[in-house]
């Protein structure tokens, strides 16, 4: 029945698609638990757990202040009738034909969550969001079509308060995973206006912002001539220093000081807090993407490796855009694959597996053993009996590729006997257990390992 | 700048799209703890954790055995030049402008990974892959387009050992639920195909599989017609008494002598592991719907609900399809949403938060509360602080509203004195407690609840 219906396809790909990704073994281990380990951080805050649709109606995602995030959402073809008559119609255009779209970030379906039940929730309201988000990036190497995002937003208050905390928890997170050496950037949207104004960029400010978040990926010449382009002069030669790192926090004092303020008082909260970063740099030149951020932004960077591992802002307007009022909303997006990459160059995978092998003897005897394999879960002791009926040397080669040190012989003799074998891989050596003490028994070897 | 950008689309509606979902609160917190136990009874029994992509090449998934679900599959508007290519044609075709699409299950896609991965992994290997699925289902009530399958399956093994352990796996893991009131309903594809054979339908075979795994939704009468209709006579009285549930496996020992084989040795296995199953029911017309199943088909029923909280069975070919072996297969896919829909039902959520708010006396004490914060959390208590600069009335009502029993006060005279206030909501108690008992007076509190 099953072979005629599907059809063997040996030219279809057995690849993910381009961009995407497979995890197995460790690789999927070891995403699990460090997934498990920001949900615990951020819940040790009272930071609460929220889930969206991974799908959006696309009126959602376009025109949300995600820049060009927004030119890269996949999109959903309509279906039955409502395509059919589209098709029919025949001069179709890309925006007629799709009516949903993959999320391309956690932050607009947040906001839209918000405006939604905004009755029932109590603001100021702490809350995070572990998920996948979507973007149709041209596919290379290191860049992915679908990758975690891990969230953590304060929402409904304004005050310096909500920043400070965001930031905790985020570092916090990082010092559970293991990464400690943290430095992170800080600017705030005010010094890019104000930097926009001072230097003639007043109306094009959009431009500007938009050029400065590129400056890290051109070279300096590169970004001093598209910065001349923008200005339709040459760039004057203050902007270019301040850009360049020459410049403190205090120098904004008067151009923008509603932003210096912030600022100020965060570095000196920070230095208060003794969160253990590595360094706290004022850069006048973090816009961090999104069109979306009002006030503060922030970036956490590997102090050795150089690497961005998240950033995040404050975002007063996004949710007014859902919703009657504006509701002022701070977040901090944390790099998922980023943070594996580098954990994957400062620490090997863990290995030591605490769990029991049994293989099987013989097929009368898989119902004993997996009655006594259920017995020794019960006492909190993992086992894995083998599945299928095979020769004892292709169980224990099994047993061996999977890792497993301790075996538990569980023949006819033991099983009568209630006097069992264990039999440790690494030396070779064996005991014997009675069943009674087989659960404090593997305790004990486990607690050595 | 952000103003400018995001427009306010008062017109946009903030609910989830048609058939989709958002969680928050106790909603959320729930689904994320039912995954954690599934998750850890599974590993309990050394199956490994997969993740494979949301989007498959279309081709992966159209012609899969999918039968039904394959014509409910998302699918991505292609992008770029190659949908510009399309849509200039004009006579554009469904096929055409779609080139990947939302997996409708989890298990085309691990028959795809272990066709890819099949050199890296050690067979027979057990594993399991907790993930939503999409299907473009007219929406209604209690029927979603995004919802959640946690599937478990053994890959590589031939024997009943691989149907007796997954189903071992999935008894353990409603228990560890809370859900004891299991039925096991069992078939054989064998069985049907007997059937098919014995009573004319052999040349319709597939046709006659569908149509029985409708006949719950259908009438008797509505059941009988259709039947009658595909066999373009009277349907035989014997064939409706056994689909009816007038007849035992032993019946089927000459018609289809292997398929009943494995159904006894099944049962006699399950009734010897005494599982706890409250009943074990052979099901002549139980098919399971996909197509790519080949041999036993098993279904999981809560008892006094009458609700089916998952299926699965053997599929011996669907690997083939991918690869240039077959390789066998058994698996089970529990069905979390109706799983959460009887888990409201039969138990409240859990309250009694334990966790210790603590509220701003003042912004200039926000640092100090802050780090005695994150101490406590080093002790493993979980603190909220207040993240915003309000009345003190706010603070204690955003409590109150969040249900948090213990309120620890910590104003200027406490964190100087390092002696801390510790307020019961419950009672209006207070008591006083030393900056180093803190952790400890907590523990024991928490013990209590």
């Amino acid at each position: 029945m099953s072979e005629s219906k599907t059809q063997k396809l040996m030219e279809v790909s057995t690849k993910p698609a381009s961009g995407f990704r497979d995890f197995l073994g460790l690789e999927a281990k070891k995403r699990s638990e460090l997934i498990s380990t920001i949900e615990r951080t951020y819940e040790s805050f009272g930071f609460e757990k929220i889930e969206t649709p991974s799908l959006e109606n696309i009126e959602v995602l376009l025109g949300s202040g995600g820049q060009d995030n927004e030119k890269l959402i996949f999109k959903i073809l309509k279906r039955g009738e409502k395509l059919l008559e589209i098709l029919e119609k025949g001069e179709n255009q890309e925006t007629d034909l799709a009516d949903l779209g993959l999320r391309f970030d956690l932050t607009v379906p947040l906001c839209r969550l918000v405006a939604e039940y905004r009755d029932k929730i109590a603001l100021p309201w702490k809350t995070f969001h572990i998920a996948p988000v979507w973007r149709a990036e041209r596919a290379q190497r290191g860049r992915y079509r679908e990758f975690l995002q891990c969230d953590v937003d304060i929402v409904g208050a304004g005050g310096i308060g909500a920043e400070l905390e965001v930031i905790q928890a985020v570092v916090k997170a990082f010092a559970n995973l293991g990464v400690n050496e943290i430095e992170l950037h800080l600017n705030h949207r005010g010094i890019i206006e104000a930097l926009a104004d001072k230097f003639g960029f007043g109306e094009k400010k959009q431009a500007f912002a938009i050029l400065l978040d590129k400056r890290d990926k051109l070279s300096a010449e590169k970004f001093e001539s598209a910065l001349n382009d923008l200005s339709g002069a040459k760039a004057p030669t203050e902007l270019l220093e301040i850009l360049g790192g020459k410049s403190k926090a205090s120098d904004f004092e008067k151009l923008a000081p509603e932003a210096y303020k912030q600022i100020f008082e965060i570095e000196e909260a920070l230095s208060r807090l003794s969160l253990g970063l590595k360094d706290v740099k004022f850069n006048p030149s973090l816009v961090r993407g999104m069109g979306y951020y009002t006030g503060m932004v922030f970036e956490v960077m590997h102090a050795s490796e150089g690497l961005a591992l998240g950033g995040g802002g404050r975002y007063d307007k996004l949710i007014g855009r859902f919703s009657k009022r504006d509701i002022p909303a701070v977040g901090f997006s944390l790099g998922f694959e980023r943070l594996l990459l580098l954990l994957e160059k400062t620490k090997e995978a863990s290995s030591g597996l605490r769990r029991i092998f049994i293989p099987v003897f013989d097929e009368k005897l898989r119902v004993a053993v997996l009655k006594l394999a259920a017995e020794l879960r019960d006492h909190g002791i993992e086992c894995d009996v083998y599945p299928d009926a095979d020769k004892l040397k292709s169980q224990l080669k099994f047993a061996s590729q999977k890792n497993y040190r301790w075996v538990l012989m569980a023949g006819e003799d033991e099983i009568q006997s209630r006097e069992f074998k264990i039999k440790d891989f690494s030396t070779g050596e064996e005991e014997s257990v009675a069943q009674g003490h087989l659960p404090n028994h593997f305790k004990r070897l486990f607690s050595l390992v």
